[in-house]
């Protein structure tokens, strides 16, 4: 069992500084920056076209499913790797209306991320069927499960406070209900043990360059239940999702399992950092990270109540209903988060008033904990965000 | 203006390689390998999230997009880079088919990938109002646009013989019946002048890991016509085509202009390796580029024609109906082709029985032709594609 004081050393973080912001964009991890090279120089240099085959890029999107598989509970063969989160939201909800077509549904929460929102308003509007989609506040969707739901679409850990959702209890309901679900694990994969299969969960979907690590722009991943693989139909039908690839009928034919809901080429350079970054996760005990995530959240919501009195806490008070990030909130939230940034303790701000750090025990420690209380509480006191040069400049997920 | 002679120097291509294959895969562009470093060390390792912003990472789509449409006829702010040649068709065809409510018949040819063709009958079958996929002969198609046609869903150049399309005729004839236009440039960006905006076509796609040598994975590009950006709802509506994206609202709006074509967070390693691999394109007129594409292929031509009679050009004879690479047929073609990789000279096989190869004068010379026409009379003369081992093994994209 890998212990978690020794991984901190497989990630290039520059110096003098506190990254809490893995929650956006994981570090680099070492590894990557040579699996990145061979990938580069020995593969596509050397071997060129070859390189499909010789070198396995043609079954990364495989490789790596599997790979993730193992961290969110998902059997061998029900996962596969690409494309961006959006467009795995998309299939997954074309894929579930179609599964459920006497229901006119989507149910969803404020909690959940844009883009699962807008993904679902476009399909919504291309199928032109009347579909629509119901956003209710995250504590009312159990009662808001009734038996219109066609598809219940979560995002599991809510992107600004941290708050999560009982999965299981959800997709219970929602299965009593005669509905499906699709689960977000935007904010959970890596971050604390999920179990689809244990939960029943129909389709998940989640991105790679948070708490995975594998890289800016780093692939999604999609999730289909084992037995509902091979009724689902691609919407999104590209030649690598065909039985037959490189016969190149000119028919469609659903390759068997999840390799259906693999569109086009893969990002082989993306997914050659991301295989990086899950060898971090080799040997790593996933109740052990989350049981240390819930020490160093609890420590930093204990010393900022303790010192910053202005600061509210947006993310439940109970870690048991929290991911690994907390949020807190203040009408100079952005200003007090470049503050912060200048002095190197790197979290991020989420409109209108909310400042947000993650917490990755794969790299952060009590210290990292204690230097953001320090200069969060000195911040407010001198009031240092009111500085001209905090209240402009801008910031990106 | 760059000389076509100095360019081969700017690609990292191994000793003893003849690489006639970049209409798969384009080699390794030396820039690529310190670009990609810099992006992985430096901004990702050292500025972290930061980079979104500081360097330039969230522009990065729009930025290669006005790059790739200086190669394509494209004016700047129409061309945008991200996402699967797959992803990239379903936008353009699920826009046109709404902008042309009243009918039903997608045309395409016999010629197009096979993606275009899945993608296009994923999408019909999802709308379920009847749109039916016409597919004829390539030859046929300007006697098949009528008033029955909503999209002219055409490959410029064939991906198996490489017969060209006049895009401009095309779309005239499309126009005039009523009808709007895409077209995928696979096997046209960065092999041969385009002239989107003078042929006034309405869509297009294209990859980019092919004569772009955008490396294995890299992004697609879609274009759309100036006047019409603004009248096209984005069907798959990712938070990254919202007019407003980090202000998180709850409902999709879509950017002005191309950019709601955008979807979800961009691959940005790639996007990295792929600016390297448009640094070699500056300075290079894409004109004199088809002038020795054209004596490349023709010198080939001739040679294989006058040692190797049991091979028949698959490719058009007249150059001006050719794209970038000509194709052979031979019953044992892929265990023909498999021999020749031994030797060296990389080309590549679709079945049933085409050898295809692809000259991309940035790095191919007369030397290199020479060289392929020896060893492929070679091959045919001795028999030597009989050998066990070049029967069995596969080959990709």
């Amino acid at each position: 069992m890998t212990d978690l004081a020794a991984t901190r050393g497989l990630f290039a973080l520059p110096d003098g500084v506190v990254y809490l912001d893995g929650n956006s964009l994981g570090p680099l991890p070492r590894g990557a920056v040579e699996r990145l090279r061979r990938t580069v120089e020995a593969e596509w240099g050397e071997r060129l076209i070859r390189a499909w085959n010789e070198c396995g890029w043609i079954d990364l999107p495989t490789r790596l499913g599997d790979r993730i598989g193992r961290l969110i509970g998902a059997p061998a063969g029900s996962v596969t790797v690409g494309d961006t989160l959006s467009i795995k939201v998309h299939q997954a909800l074309a894929s579930a209306l179609e599964m459920r077509p006497e229901r006119r549904v989507i149910l969803t929460d404020r909690g959940n991320f844009p883009t699962d929102l807008y993904m679902a308003q476009g399909l919504v509007e291309t199928l032109g069927r009347g579909h629509g989609l119901k956003t209710v506040e995250p504590e009312a969707v159990a009662d808001a499960i009734d038996g219109t739901v066609a598809v219940l679409m979560l995002t599991e850990v809510d992107y600004r406070t941290g708050r999560r959702h009982d999965m299981a209890a959800l997709t219970r309901q929602a299965h009593a209900a005669g509905a499906l679900t699709i689960w977000d694990l935007a904010h959970s994969a890596g971050a604390l043990p999920v179990d689809l299969g244990g939960a029943h969960a129909d389709f998940a979907a989640g991105c790679t360059y948070k708490y995975l690590n594998g890289g800016p722009g780093a692939p999604a991943f999609i999730y289909v239940r084992p037995d509902l693989q091979n009724a689902v139909r691609p919407a999104l039908s590209g030649w690598l999702g065909h039985e037959s690839p490189f016969a190149f009928d000119a028919d469609y034919r659903p390759a068997r399992g999840v390799a259906r809901m693999r569109v086009g080429t893969p990002a082989i350079l993306q997914m050659a950092a991301l295989e990086a970054a899950l060898d971090v996760f080799d040997g790593v005990d996933l109740a052990m990270l989350r049981a240390r995530s819930v020490e160093l959240s609890e420590r930093f919501i204990t010393g900022v109540e303790a010192s910053c009195p202005d600061l509210a806490l947006a993310s439940p008070r109970d870690p048991e209903m929290r991911g690994s990030q907390v949020s807190f909130r203040h009408a100079d939230g952005h200003a007090i988060m470049q503050a912060l940034i200048a002095r190197g303790v790197i979290g991020d701000f989420r409109a209108p008033d909310l400042v947000r750090f993650g917490f990755a025990p794969l790299y952060n420690d009590e210290a990292d904990v204690d230097q953001a209380v320090a200069a969060l509480s000195d911040i407010l006191a001198t009031r240092a965000f009111d500085r001209p040069e905090f209240r402009t400049r801008g910031k990106v997920t």
